[in-house]
């Protein structure tokens, strides 16, 4: 009898354990861990911007907490270029420069880089077009 | 028997065209119609920027023809905000302006602006976190 007692309780206290789990795991996003935003501008050397931008949208679909990446052309210079991202946290950001393709992407990408522009850090809050991160 | 051939030619002729149709909806945001993209920075009046952006992210989802509206907290600026756009036309963005939703947004929100910083005029190309458009 006591060990049927315990066994129940034992599964209780599991089934509980794994609804708490859950819970913290949908609460992270807006809770302890802060989305981490990037808004930069880089020039491309000159008449480089569209093999640039095609290095640059290679492969951004697959970056692990990766909730935005959008590649676009300065409206009024030939030859910049600006990147906004959003990640479900800094460390995700910081793990995407590891990764494989990315790092390939890089190499390939650094000799049709001019130079560096503007760079805002920001903390995205919400809004509309936030993919759901893969890989986590 | 004539009558019989002409009805499947117009069959044909139907799917043909529908066919065409809509391949050519499919082409059209790499085509003709350019994807037009906004990144701007505001100042809430001291101590508004929560309440400022709870305003900015009502109903973005509804914008017809917006592919990206987010809304992000400067990290070195207390009272910064940063919103980063992705229409699908610049006509999109335009007639977003006079949306019920985006007119009482606007009024309720201006109060809590102290000022603009930085706007730059963007043509996004590519990547990753672009929403389906909405009312096309």
């Amino acid at each position: 009898m006591m060990k049927r007692i315990l066994v129940i309780l034992l599964a209780t206290v599991s089934i509980a354990t794994v609804a708490l789990s859950q819970e913290s795991k949908r609460d992270q996003p807006q809770g302890e861990m802060k989305m981490y935003g990037l808004i930069g501008k880089m020039t491309a050397v000159s008449g480089q911007r569209d093999a640039l931008i095609a290095i640059l949208g290679e492969g951004v679909s697959d970056m692990p907490g990766c909730l935005s990446y959008i590649v676009a052309k300065d409206s009024t210079d030939a030859n910049a270029i600006w990147v906004t991202e959003v990640w479900d946290s800094q460390g995700s950001h910081k793990a995407s420069l590891s990764l494989p393709s990315v790092q390939k992407a890089m190499a390939r990408g650094k000799p049709l880089i001019a130079g560096f522009g503007e760079r805002f850090v920001t903390e995205p809050v919400g809004g509309h077009g936030l993919a759901p991160a893969k890989g986590r």
